[in-house]
């Protein structure tokens, strides 16, 4: 459903807007910096505490939210003693463009002259891959002045 | 360049991390919710804070930083009396991509059965877009089990 109207402020408000709900929800640093791990393959507490140097307690904290919120589960790798491991799911999976596209801007604009820290592989194709964005509809490369904000029916229905 | 082994936690740290240092600038929920206004069109002092219910205080000490990173610049658009608006700098454009991958996330996971409260139209073929990522090399599409990350060459040389 696409609306002929242009956006206007009044017609979302942050309990309905998906950025400030997905901040909630991750937009905090060391749940980024978690998820970033996860996404490395880190998966264990101890790992995820050396890696970060973050203190145990704020990890715990961290980890229970990413857990309550669905994007992170707690799996037991081993019985005697009982161990576990955090995994990302689906949901947490869903994030990965928002990590790729933190550490793009990153590279461009804060790596020194040697370049980036971390370059990606497609595992495809094999060569070192800069993902960028394509409209779902026509394939061209989206920029920020490519597109343009209307109002949903998500906010329609609020608003109404 | 890209490096024929894979990534070891020991190779790089958060002083030369991607995605650490854009958090570092810009990852903190107010930093990212005026980003969004500014994506959005809001320039002005006065809109951003009645739109984000912000206190003036916070909103100031935000701008600022952003303007320090070069995100935002500060330019004046009355004379008598002065008056200033924000506008995001190509720097701060460039910040679109991660704006987008949250709002998707928030989209998928968070919006209601109504749907999404903002779309994006792609001015270029007037469709409603869900931009997604592809490989810079290939073209296809690229999700978080396509890519292998890899030491880059601002990692090796931190280390070396």
């Amino acid at each position: 459903v696409l609306h002929s109207f242009r956006m206007e402020r009044s017609e979302y408000s942050d309990d309905n807007c998906s950025v400030a709900g997905t901040l909630q929800l991750v937009g905090e640093r060391w749940s980024l910096l978690i998820l970033r791990e996860a996404f490395l393959g880190v998966k264990r507490f101890d790992q995820l505490q050396r890696n970060l140097g973050i203190a145990r307690n704020i990890l715990a904290d961290r980890l229970q939210r990413l857990v309550g919120a669905g994007i992170v589960e707690r799996k037991r790798y081993q019985e005697r003693p009982e161990r576990f491991e955090y995994r990302l799911t689906q949901k947490g999976l869903d994030l990965y463009p928002t990590l790729v596209a933190l550490m793009q801007w990153g590279d461009r604009h804060l790596a020194g002259k040697q370049g980036a820290p971390v370059v990606l592989e497609h595992k495809a194709c094999g060569a070192e891959t800069h993902p960028h964005f394509v409209c779902s509809e026509c394939g061209e490369p989206i920029g920020a002045r490519d597109v343009r904000a209307k109002v949903g029916p998500g906010a329609l229905a609020r608003t109404a």
